[in-house]
C-alpha cells in the first residue's frame, strides 16, 4: 500500500512533463492510459524488493523521504518490466496478460504499443533524474539500468532465435541454452537489479576499494542462481500446476517455449520419445500437447524437478552463507544475509 | 570515409561484448547482420555533423584520438536514428527503406526487429561508456541521449495519434500540430542533438554559469527552426519532387501523412475543396492521390512554399547572428556562427 501510493506521484510527474512540453491533451490522456494499463497491475514483487532490501540493509523502517526514493527505484524496475512485457507480447503474438488483453490488442492501440514500450523505458531515466540528480549514486543508477536492460535484450534475442513461435526445432534446445536464456532474459533484471539498486542507493561503491570484497559480485553470485531457480519453478508450474493454483492455463508446450521441462525431457528421452516430441511440441493442438505431457511423465520430469529444487535450495543456502556481511562506507547499512534468505524463503517450494 | 572507418570499430566492440557474455554464435551472427543492415546505410548527415561541429568549434582538424571520440558520438546518433527507423517502419507497415526491404520484412527477422531496435538503442550507452567513462562530460552525454530519445518518442506518439495510417481524419491536422510533430519527432534528434553533443564534448557546461549566456538555449533556438525548415522541405519534395530528383516515389498523400503540404492546403482551401480532400487524402488509390495534388496546385502550395523558404532562410539567418560566439571554459573552442551557417547552406534551396 505504501509502495503503491508512490505510483501516482511518479505518473503525475511524467504527465506534468508532457504538459510542460505543451503536448496535446489527446497525447497526455493516451499516455496516462498506457501507464495505468501497463505499469501497476502486476504482483510488484520486483519493485517491492527494492524497498524491502533497502530496509534490510539499513536495519530499520525508512523515513518518508528515503522511502519515496527507494520506491521510485522500485517503480523504475516495474517500468522496465512493463517495457519488456509490452514489446514481448507483440513479438510473441500473445493474447492476454495479467488477465486482460495485451496492450497492443486494446482498441485504438495496435502497433502504437511499440512506441509506448519505448516511452515506458524512457520514463525510467526521467524518474531517476527527477529524484536522484545530484546524488552521489546518480551515475551508478543510470549505468546499472543501461547494463541490465541491454543484458535483458540479449536474453530476449537468444530466446527469439532459439524458440520462434512458428518454427519448431528442438535441436536448438538444450539445458545449457535454457540456462543462458533464463539468466539473461529474466534473472538479471528480476533478481539482481532490485538488490543492486538498493545497494547503490545505500552507497556501496560499484567498484570495490582495494582489499575489500566485491559486494556486487557476491550479490550476483547468489541472485542469478536464485533467479534461475525461480524461472525453473515457473516453467515447472506451467506444466504441472492446475489453473486454480497458478491462476492461468499453462501454454508453454503449445507455444514452443524453451522451458526447463522440455529441455529436461530431451536430455532423458529415448529415440522413440524424441520422435514424438519433435512432431508434437509447439503445436496448437490439444492431442499433441497431451502426447508431450505423457512423455514428460514417462521420463520423470516431476522427480527431476523435486531433485532440482532440493539441490537449488541447498546450493543457494551455501552461497548465501559465503556472502561477507560488510558495511557500506557511511556505516549505516550492512549486507545482511537476510537480503538473500528473504528471497529464497518466498520462493522455496512455492506452488503458485 | 574517415567517419565510416569508425563504424567497424564500434560494431566489433559491441560484438566482442556478446562474445564476452558467451552468447551463442548464432546470436552474434544475427546481431552483426542487424547492425550492418540498419546502421551504416544512410546518408550519415546526422553522424557527420557531430564531427564537423567539433572541428568548427575547435577551429582545426582533429587528431586521431579526438576524431575517434567525436565519430563515436556521431555513430551513436546514427544508432539512435536506426532505432527509430526500425521501429517506425514496423508501426507504419512500410515496405522499403533506403532502397531495400525494411528490416522487419527480411527473411527470418519479422517481429524480432522490435527487440533489434531495442538493442540498437541499448548499444548507444555501451558505446558511450566504452569511450567516455571517466570523462568530465560523460554524465551530460548520457542525459542528453535520454532527453532527446524521450522527446522523439513523444513526437512519434503525437504523430501516430494524429495520422494513423488506416483512419483518415483531417480534423486532427493543423499547421500547429504539424509543427509540434516535426519539432519533437525529427528536429531535436536530427539537428539539436549532433550540435549539443559536440558542445558537450568540447566542455561547454550544460548549466550556464551565472552571468554567462545559455549556449545550449541559443543552439536550440537556431536548430529547431532549422530542423523544421528541413522537414518542410522534405514534405514539399515528397509532393513536388520527381523520382529522379528525390530518389524515391513520394507516398505522403496516400500514406495519410501529416505533411506541411496537406496542412497548408487545409488552411487555404474552400469548403468544396475540403470535401474532396476529406474523401481523397490517405487513400491507396492513384485517382484519389491525383485529386489531392490538383487541389494542392489550385490553392497555391508551391507559391506558399517559396514564400516559406525565403522567410525561413531570413529568419534563421537573423537567429544565427544573435548567437554569442563564446569560448568554452578551457578556451580551446569557440561557438562560431559557422556551426549553424554550414547547416543552413547545405539545406537552402535544396531540391533533393
Ligand atoms: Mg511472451
Ligand atoms: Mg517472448
Ligand atoms: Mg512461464
Ligand atoms: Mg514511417
Ligand atoms: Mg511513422
Ligand atoms: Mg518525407
Amino acid at each position: 500500500k505504501r509502495f503503491e501510493d508512490v505510483y501516482p506521484i511518479v505518473r503525475d510527474q511524467l504527465l506534468k512533463q508532457f504538459k510542460d512540453h505543451s503536448m496535446p491533451q489527446e497525447a497526455i490522456d493516451y499516455y496516462r492510459r498506457s501507464l495505468d494499463y501497463n505499469v501497476p497491475g502486476g504482483k510488484l514483487n520486483r519493485g517491492l524488493s527494492v524497498v524491502d532490501t533497502v530496509e534490510i540493509l539499513k536495519g530499520r523502517p525508512l523515513a518518508q523521504k528515503e522511502y519515496t526514493k527507494a520506491a521510485v527505484l522500485g517503480w523504475a524496475v516495474e517500468f522496465l518490466q512493463a517495457y519488456f512485457l509490452v514489446s514481448d507480447d507483440i513479438m510473441d503474438g500473445s493474447i492476454t496478460r495479467r488477465g486482460q488483453p495485451c496492450w497492443y490488442r486494446v482498441e485504438d492501440v495496435g502497433l502504437i504499443a511499440i512506441n509506448d514500450s519505448l516511452l515506458l523505458e524512457g520514463a525510467i531515466y526521467q524518474m531517476v533524474r527527477e529524484h536522484f540528480k545530484g546524488d552521489p549514486c546518480y551515475l551508478d543508477l543510470l549505468e546499472i539500468f543501461h547494463e541490465v536492460s541491454y543484458n535483458t535484450e540479449m536474453g530476449q534475442l537468444i530466446d527469439l532465435l532459439t524458440a520462434p513461435e512458428d518454427k519448431v526445432d528442438l535441436n536448438k534446445f538444450s539445458l545449457e541454452r535454457h540456462q543462458k536464456i533464463v539468466i539473461y532474459k529474466t534473472a538479471i533484471y528480476s533478481f539482481y537489479l532490485p538488490v543492486a539498486l538498493a545497494m547503490i542507493m545505500c552507497g556501496y561503491p560499484t567498484t570495490a576499494p582495494a582489499g575489500q570484497p566485491d559486494v556486487y559480485k557476491y550479490a550476483m553470485d547468489v541472485l542469478i542462481p536464485l533467479g534461475e531457480y525461480f524461472q525453473i519453478q515457473d516453467d515447472y508450474l506451467d506444466y504441472s500446476g492446475t489453473p486454480e493454483q497458478i491462476g492461468k492455463i499453462g501454454t508453454d508446450i503449445v507455444d514452443n517455449k524453451c522451458s526447463w521441462c522440455i529441455n529436461t525431457a530431451l536430455a532423458l528421452c529415448s529415440a522413440e520419445q524424441r520422435a514424438i516430441l519433435d512432431t508434437s511440441y509447439g503445436r496448437k493442438d490439444p492431442a499433441a500437447e497431451a502426447r508431450v505431457k505423457e512423455i514428460f511423465g514417462q521420463v520423470g520430469v516431476d522427480k527431476r524437478y523435486e531433485e532440482y529444487e532440493q539441490d537449488a535450495h541447498d546450493r543457494i543456502t551455501k552461497l548465501i552463507k559465503a556472502v561477507p556481511e560488510v558495511s557500506n562506507p557511511a556505516g549505516d547499512a550492512v549486507l545482511r544475509h537476510e537480503v538473500f534468505t528473504s528471497f529464497l524463503n518466498k520462493i522455496y517450494k512455492r506452488t503458485k
